[in-house]
């Protein structure tokens, strides 16, 4: 496919998920994607070398509610033509983040410059996909409403190994009345590929987490008296596992930076 | 179809539906029907006059959780032939309940000295159907384990009223782990005609449950510290709905005494 990179675009179609990717791949977007290309796929990206992706294979294959995995290029292959025709995984993310050694060592617009034949990139579902469903069917999220991160929790729940990949369980935390609670397992059952069901639901002391008021990573998010905290696997989860594992190199998205693809979330609904 | 009633036999096919209603109509078997015909379809029979029996209809397609109508019959035929051929409502329950203007006036092997030509046989679906499938997919139930009824609660929550029908929701609980309530959750879903999903689940308070030590209805089940309890509409909501509407006859079955139909209860779920 032809390539032209208007590097002075300011503006793009924020509705047509080529046109984003286009964007990021130019240089002229290079900020978040949250409410870009609305109803299709966003996913994370974690790129290893080959010595390591073996293992991460097995990993995502026993551990598929943190990490449902959407696609993976060949090695040295910057290609995923499942995820969309055009898609070229060195440039079609706005922000990518480097890891030396399990360490972050910056991030860069693009990673043309860091491929190499040996590299697999994994993209991974994302929760925006399931919230996309919540909200359409009326399910109220509210670190949407409130304009904040979703709150996630180091849980003491043990991941399945594989290799030098290990480590706990992270969950995000949505809280609901019980009728929405009981609709929203429901919705998120249909979409095994993006996290799926909820893993927990009540009672976070039982997962390990002692203050729901003090998440990991993102915003705390009031549960109020007449709501239960509904717990989701997080796709989190694997890039902690994997900075642990300390490979030499590691390249994923900037947070909240993710990959959009051509996929219709609707698409990944199983029924 | 030839009907020969050997009311002496002591045995039949205690796994085969039609054997069991043959035993029900013969009086070779009055008592209730836990266990027999597994697989099958079991049903809760509300018989009305025809001046209710409209009202009646309403009410079930406003409430359809607690009053999921599997067949009516037509106005003075006692057959359902959607349920089962040779099925004969005056004679295949092992035992009914009289109510006179809303009050117990005896139970009665069959009610062929009562039928009318202006009464209306109900068959609503029953939560056997569902603890079947929950069983059959490893997820426990203490009140099985345990011999007990299922404890039942009178909640603040009412249900939509059609004429003289009109009434708090009566809810079922049964205690699960969050993984396993989860799963119930799931698996529910897929059975709409037997109550469905829960209605509830966590924070009795929220309903109006007091004590949820303290029954309405059935035997008190522990709620461990590690369970949640999870609570389903219960189809002793339109018996007592339909009581407190003081129809001058109200025929029902005796309790656990249930109509045994051909219906497999795989047959019921929606996908």
């Amino acid at each position: 496919m032809a390539s032209v990179h208007p590097v002075a675009a300011a503006a793009f179609d924020r509705s047509d998920p080529r046109a984003v990717r286009r964007a990021a791949r130019s240089g002229a977007h290079a900020g978040h994607t949250a409410g870009l290309a609305p109803g299709y796929v966003q996913g994370n990206v974690c790129i290893l070398p080959r010595d390591y992706a073996d293992d991460f294979f097995v990993f995502c294959q026993r551990n598929p509610k943190p990490c449902p995995l959407l696609a993976a290029s060949d090695p040295g292959d910057p290609r995923l033509p499942a995820l969309a025709a055009d898609l070229d995984i060195r440039s079609d993310v706005p922000s990518y983040r480097v890891f030396r050694d399990g360490e972050p060592a910056g991030d860069v617009p693009d990673i043309r410059e860091l491929w190499r034949d040996d590299l697999v990139a994994f993209v991974l579902g994302c929760s925006f996909s399931f919230e996309e469903a919540l909200v359409d069917a009326g399910v109220p999220l509210r670190h949407i409403a409130e304009g904040k991160n979703v709150p996630m929790y180091l849980t003491d729940v043990d991941t399945a190994p594989a290799g030098p990949f290990r480590g706990k369980l992270v969950v995000s935390m949505r809280p609901f009345t019980p009728a929405n609670a009981i609709r929203a397992i429901q919705i998120t059952s249909r979409f095994p590929s993006v996290h799926g069901a909820p893993v927990h639901i009540g009672r976070p002391e039982l997962i390990g987490i002692e203050d729901i008021d003090e998440p990991w990573v993102g915003d705390r998010t009031e549960v109020r008296n007449d709501e239960l905290p509904v717990f989701w696997a997080c796709g989190v989860t694997p890039q902690s596992v994997v900075r642990q594992a300390r490979p030499p190199l590691c390249i994923t998205h900037t947070p909240g930076h993710m990959l959009v693809t051509d996929l219709r979330n609707a698409s990944l609904a199983v029924l």
